[in-house]
């Protein structure tokens, strides 16, 4: 195909929503020109499923729950008035209370304003706010974020050590949806031990934000905590950004939630239309199945040449995998399912791997995401009448033009800037994205039963740990390897674990175990010697 | 294979090298207990190979150069006296000059010691320095760094604002090995605008690393800059952390680049041995041809269970895709090679995509990468005898089970803490690896051909802008649509991109580009009206 021809085709195919500040060009895809006509009836059963949905259906069959991430920004489209009513509740009590506490009516145990976050989440309650939190932060910010999104004690340190003296003035937001996340909870513990070494009452730092009376919610109540918030079941984890997970760190920012959920509202308008070649969202999921074959067969390389956008291929990794990578199908079948997601961000990636999608395996499709926006103000000229952002926007369409020319497929989405409401269309724009691609694919994009086997796994170790220790303190002062104290715990077939667990606790103060070295290692001798 | 087998063979191939702190298991990896047999002449070859490369042999035969980041860190192994002196005096004089700044005999134009370090370094000029800097910070280092890492107006401005007054006791070091990188100068000539703006003398403040003669050394020269360190053409860029790359930041931030060195030395002494099977870098390259069939059939997934190691996977994106991701292989045929590589952290990223690890595709395999010393001092108890560190553990040792038990392959590295020296000695074997990996596939890893044709095509569409404006600029106040610019310009076949272009700076106040919107967006029209 010439340029002319190419061109022909960038404006056959080019959708653009000037309502919601939103362009897709699906040009560099090489789907056929019978493309759409065959795949309609399919996206037209995508479509039906999605008013199912937003009707409020079972639409996560395993764990039989609504999926109603949509109403978050229209609360009347939701199915019974009590769901729309606690919407718009949670939403009013989001916004006065961090209207408080930018006024200095809810403060600090010391009496002054809070001016600093620390969200203690993982998955779906860290990485949409931390997302959303990076993309707009200014040095104007009534408060400054802080994150634990891991069970790493040197990492906590390191959070802790950086917020330092701050800490008195420092919120923590514990978000959990199901109200029992290990890491979460391990990071509560860690902070509130810390509060409280320095003469803080955790509680009156402390705000939850999870479902109705779980456990999370039963400890906040009980030690009266500074506020409440709620999430419900019929809200996923990874969907979970304009719901109070989302919203309540976001206010507290200074970032503008109305902002946030316009978008959100007005791009889930234009996702809902049923003519699917001027409905972005459908747009997006026909090219996924294209390039993959509707089988995962190539990866998903997500490319914001902006560094605000830095962290949204994360966010989407994580929308996208743990929404659509499943063992079986709706019907019960094994299909082994999924896309890979991964990137950073443009020019500087192009340093990175453009090597290799360039020249190397094409086992994957790229998604530009185009900002038109450069900054705020005039720009230094770097060559005659040529800006710093002119470049970025020339390594972003000669990548494009250099990826095409070797047959590599890309998505371009352009939007004009980066503000809250843009951030609320990309989310809700990849959120029905991936609700229709489980529909062409017949999957369930909102359950995550995988996510337990090691969790469970990992408690399994944990108790393993606890018989090892526990032997070894009974014998203290004796030394043993590894598979003997597997044999006398009577669990000699988990002996590499115990291993592990052992190499692990000997590099460690905490369980007053020696290591006596030997070659090989495994010949090691551990003892309690505290 | 039962867990007891399952030991045995974990028994078999653990590979541990406590000179190094480092251990390798493979038993994770579905190998044929004959791979070993099957691909010994093939390693032998590749071991062949890197004594060649470690000689001083043309290793990088398409730019006609040596491949010596090996000799960095043990300078007497280096082909010629020349080489060893050059690698000698600059490690002398990067630890005279982050010496003399730390005594506060180097200081800001304003007299006070620096505190600050502003990196400007594009790919293998930042990724190093920027993964280093975190996994090391402590906070009583003498100095801060930040970068840019891209040509984006507003990431700029964000740095900048983040270092807000600290910019006069801000150090900058500009780093790009050829000394032409579009990118790093953009960020060079806007920090240089900003120090001036505030009355502050640029090269003063400015200090330059790239190979001797090149355009910014050049500059650094004539401008009299207040230092200027040597890259050499023998120094890859995803290969210079252990140059002044590296070690110049490293050195100022207060990290002990001696023990970086020497981690990296000891390791390379460990790989350089012949046995495979105790070869931890052979092993890593053996394992991904296994996994990916030699091909790139399979997505190489990197977990560190440590957040000082959250930026390695994206460290290791870029050496091991842009050194692997090549069309043809050393004998001109087209091969389309390459391994994707992607991960953050564990067990953060257990939340966001374990669920299509364990039940999706299974294009992939994983390396676990775990630290055994869990943090500084004594750790909470979040259960009795349970602390935060063991459970990061037990969910790396339950999500390597629950993977297994799927078919899931993974490598898992052990090291026993983060510290210069460990982190030299994951550099270092990563290299190796890739080079085996390059021997195994007949391929050359040190060139990078097609990053050329993205920095074309940029070139081209900075060209095309100058044009457009240029004719705009002369019909001033006239309207024209992208089609009637790009014929007016004689470059009809390149109307895309001319729409591109405008649009773009249709969006921005630098080119008094004005747009007059219609439906369809590409009818719209462009004048000049500053």
């Amino acid at each position: 195909m010439n340029q002319q021809d190419q061109w022909e085709r960038y404006k056959k195919y080019l959708d653009f929503h000037p309502e919601i500040g939103l362009m897709v060009d699906i040009s560099r895809m090489a789907f056929s020109d019978d493309y759409f006509d065959l795949m309609e009836p399919r996206i037209q059963k995508a479509y039906r499923d999605m008013d199912a949905l937003e009707s409020g259906a079972i639409a996560n069959p395993d764990e039989k729950r609504m999926v109603g991430h949509y109403w978050l920004r229209a609360p009347d489209l939701a199915p019974n008035p009590q769901i729309s009513l606690d919407i718009k509740n949670t939403l009013c009590s989001v916004k006065n209370f961090a209207r408080d506490v930018h006024r200095g009516e809810i403060v600090a145990s010391n009496g002054k304003p809070f001016s600093c976050i620390l969200l203690i989440g993982m998955g779906g309650s860290a990485l949409g706010p931390q997302f959303v939190s990076g993309a707009l932060r200014t040095s104007k910010d009534p408060m400054v974020p802080y994150f634990f999104d891991n069970t790493d004690p040197d990492g906590m340190d390191q959070v802790l050590t950086e917020i330092g003296d701050g800490l008195s003035e420092t919120m923590t937001i514990v978000t959990s949806k199901s109200g029992n996340t290990i890491e979460t909870r391990n990071g509560m513990l860690e902070a509130k031990a810390i509060y409280e070494s320095k003469g803080f009452s955790f509680e009156k730092h402390a705000v939850m934000i999870t479902e109705s009376d779980s456990h999370f919610d039963r400890i906040a109540e009980k030690e009266n905590w500074l506020a409440r918030f709620a999430v419900w079941d019929w809200v996923g984890g990874r969907t979970s950004e304009t719901s109070a997970v989302g919203l309540l760190p976001a206010a507290l920012q200074g970032i503008e939630v109305d902002g946030l959920l316009e978008g959100a509202r007005l791009c889930d308008q234009v996702t809902r239309r049923k003519e699917t070649r001027t409905n972005p969202a459908a747009l997006l999921a026909l090219m996924w199945y294209h390039a993959t074959g509707g089988r995962g067969k190539k990866d998903m390389v997500i490319l914001p040449y902006k560094d605000r956008l830095q962290l949204f291929p994360k966010y989407l990794q994580q929308l996208v995998m743990e929404s659509l990578g499943k063992e079986k199908d709706l019907a019960g079948q094994i299909v082994n399912q999924g896309i890979a997601v991964y990137g950073n961000k443009g020019s500087t990636d192009q340093h990175a791997y453009i090597q290799q999608l360039r020249d190397g395996v094409n086992n994957f499709f790229v998604t530009f995401i185009e900002v038109l926006k450069d900054r705020q103000g005039v720009s230094l000229q770097v060559d005659p009448d040529v800006a710093s952002g002119d470049y970025l926007n020339g390594f972003l369409q000669g990548t494009r033009r250099a990826l095409w020319e070797k047959g590599r497929e890309s998505i371009t989405i352009t939007i004009e800037r980066i503000d809250a409401r843009s951030l609320g269309v990309l989310i809700a724009l990849y959120e029905r994205a991936v609700g229709f691609y489980g529909s062409l694919t017949n999957l369930n994009p909102y359950n995550q039963p995988g996510v337990e086997a090691g969790k469970k796994a990992a408690a399994l170790v944990i108790q393993l740990q606890t018989e090892a220790l526990s032997f070894l303190r009974q014998e203290k002062g004796k030394s043993f390897t590894a598979e003997e104290i597997a044999s006398a715990i009577g669990l000699k077939e988990e002996v590499e674990t115990v291993f592990k667990i052992l190499e692990h606790a000997a590099a460690n103060v905490d369980h007053g175990i020696k290591k006596i070295s030997a070659t090989p290692l495994y010949h090691s001798k551990y003892r309690y010697a505290p």
